[in-house]
């Protein structure tokens, strides 16, 4: 083996088991050592039992070749709002310390099947709902936040302590981590995976979330949790030369920061310069309501969802998540219908518009991770896709002002998943080779 | 005490523990005397173990009253798809068979912390999913289907086996037993209690079912769970005197067979007996699709939803479910889409509708329960308010042609919840007094 088996992506881990250059039992001990070696610094983990984690791998060494799944071996860190038997999940609330709960969320079913390696839980901000960073810091400096809510899976994959990671997403809860960290990001079109066991903060917004440090790896997670479009998109025959691309700044371009909006214009200089196209639009003006409209929803659902809790244990709960429970927000139900019929009646508005295109390029995030572990940062630039349900892929690639990564987002219509993926692929060869930032990791 | 225990609805029940003129001890051997004497001919529990319901009353006792919950004592039937601390959760699937996931549902640590008695778990319709019947029979005619898939709750509240119970809808799961076994029933405006905790079939249209034998009881309930209008309704002053009403017999009018044809009639002409005005409506066009969309919406969802068991172990999978997976429905995700983006545009107008009325009056089922225990009946009447997310109340009250109970549903915009079933209460005194059936049981 050239690279210490850590450092491998899911999909040349599953090679190297396969070509027998190497054991599940071995990869493991070298994540492990990795885990070890730097996680007291970056604090992925809310729980990760190493002698757990070898018995699985010496279990998964002993199926026949014949017998084995899609993701044979592959390791994957689980965010703890997520249900996996065997382990605690703690929603990183103190009314769940210690609670396990004997039951595999819908994701971690699929996962098990395909023969995967559950690694652990990785940290989260409370029920993935607040923006009170777990403790987790970013990997590539390591005093400044991760992102949130999907903190650990985003910081872990970054930082080689595990291939590929589980997040999800109800605001910016998966993309923000991905562009924080300098990797992958996947938010699917809602729906398209299971939420099952998957703590609801939203229904109509939480989306199951994917972690990698490669486009492959993505659609690997994609074939295993069975994310398929209508058509088998056909893979860009030559790289994104001839593809046209939509830039859209966002309603709250107001808010980007030097490291975005360099990003976003390089990002467009470089597709060019490889023979794409890119067009600047602009959206109808009914969206620039959707910053707006996904508070007033996020917050109305949040008073079904933790009234539970708020009902035992209301003085363990975060402020903000008493305060949705309580309905210090003032929004009224009429005005949580008003939003919610709204940004559904733009869903079908966006694919219209989305369709035109290879895809849209969006920024991610308003600048590079900031300094400080207490806040996970700005979800504004992502709220209104999870409203609106389509598929984004954080493309890693540029540089903020302190070498911190920055990435952009690629989006695309509902249920168009694979055709993203297909062309994330090709904008990632270009952005993560010429935009300027690499990992030192 | 003047009737047995086990007769008592749940406010009587919390009456009769507040003047210590019962004990939760004594009301819970009274109902299991209820249960060992019919649930071998009823059939509605998948699980019930007495001695931990007697625990659990006892402990109850214990309890200061000043200590005591708003539902202190209360027994109640929790379907099966929802997960319950102590109890498996088997989802009448060879899949889960003894299964026990150590979480409760959002709904049941509410109940739980309102001070209410788990007596068990309902039979369902695998993963409330399919129309073929648990073997749950109907307590007014045990050759009879109690329908589905709450079958299990439905009839034990109706066999005075439970005072209230749980159920689920996504077609018509909890509207259609409440017909078909004589109770009220409510489907509440979606996502205005939380789903946490509950199988998944289709995140857009699963909503929480409620049973009762009194409108009181659904208040109740009601409270626990939080339900709760933008405005509190004032109850109505003179019964259903002054109150206008629509009546829509629904797109599927052709469906309705002798009994909800004479029970609509005459649920019309009692009211207008009464005082109240009743206008025949016809809703645009647009809303004739609904029954079909709903059905592409369904197929669809359960794909993401059914994959995890469909992967793990098709073979034990309904076939209804593995097609789901399969897509041998048919439907391509545009067609998804335009049925998802189509009824949701449809929600605000049926709002607009509605609002005009003290409610709307729609058949709940299309005839009283057929014969046999094989199939649970049809969903038509019910499926489409379920999409449109509106808070739906089974009223009891009228016969079909063999004396079996034929209930009719009221509607009201999304989140008027309360203004319903102050309007069901009123309705109900005329319809149960007046309307022709009464429970032999």
């Amino acid at each position: 083996m050239a690279a210490e088996p850590y450092r491998l992506t899911a999909t040349e881990a599953l090679k190297a088991f396969n070509n027998d250059s190497l054991t599940v039992e071995d990869y493991a001990k070298s994540l492990l050592k990795r885990i070890e070696e730097r996680d007291g610094l970056i604090k992925a983990w809310a729980y990760l039992d190493p002698t757990q984690v070898l018995e699985q791998a010496r279990a998964l060494d002993k199926v026949p070749k014949e017998e084995r799944g899609p993701m044979h071996g592959v390791a994957i860190a689980v965010k703890d709002i997520i249900y996996t038997k065997g382990m605690p999940t703690q929603h990183n609330s103190p009314i769940y310390a210690g609670d396990q709960p004997e039951v595999d969320g819908g994701s971690v079913i699929m996962l098990r099947k395909a023969g995967a390696l559950i690694l652990g839980k990785s940290r989260t901000t409370e029920f993935a709902a607040t923006v009170e960073g777990p403790g987790t810091a970013n990997p590539h400096d390591t005093t400044r936040t991760p992102g949130g809510s999907s903190s650990g899976s985003g910081a872990a994959v970054a930082d080689f302590q595990a291939p590929i990671g589980l997040g999800t997403q109800t605001g910016g809860s998966t993309i923000r981590p991905g562009s924080f960290n300098g990797i992958y990001a996947m938010k699917p079109t809602w729906n398209a995976i299971t939420r099952e066991g998957q703590k609801i903060y939203s229904l109509i917004l939480d989306t199951l979330g994917l972690y990698a440090r490669s486009v492959e790896d993505l659609e690997l997670l994609g074939s295993v949790f069975g994310l398929k479009d209508d058509e088998v998109p056909q893979p860009p025959k030559n790289g994104v030369k001839g593809l046209k691309f939509a830039l859209y700044k966002s309603m709250v371009w107001d808010q980007a920061g030097p490291g975005t909006q360099k990003a976003m214009q390089k990002g467009k200089e470089l597709l060019e310069a490889h023979g794409a196209e890119v067009e600047e639009i602009e959206l109808p003006a009914d969206f620039d309501k959707l910053p707006d409209w996904h508070g007033c929803v996020l917050k109305c659902d949040g008073r079904p969802s933790f009234r539970p809790e708020y009902q035992i244990a209301k003085e363990k709960l975060a402020t903000s998540l008493v305060e949705h429970v309580e309905e210090k927000h003032g929004y009224s139900r009429k005005d949580y219908l008003e939003a919610f019929d709204a940004i559904s009646a733009l869903r079908p508005k966006w694919d219209a518009i989305a369709e035109k295109y290879a895809a849209v390029i969006i920024p991610s995030i308003p600048d590079e991770a900031p300094a400080g572990l207490e806040s996970t940062g700005s979800a504004v630039f992502n709220s209104w896709t999870t409203a609106l349900h389509f598929p984004v892929v954080n493309v890693p690639g540029f540089a903020g002002s302190h070498d911190m990564p920055v990435g952009l987002s690629l989006a695309a219509p509902r249920y168009k998943d694979q055709a993203l993926l297909a062309v994330a692929k090709e904008v990632g060869k270009v952005w993560e080779k010429e935009g300027g930032w690499s990992s030192k990791l």
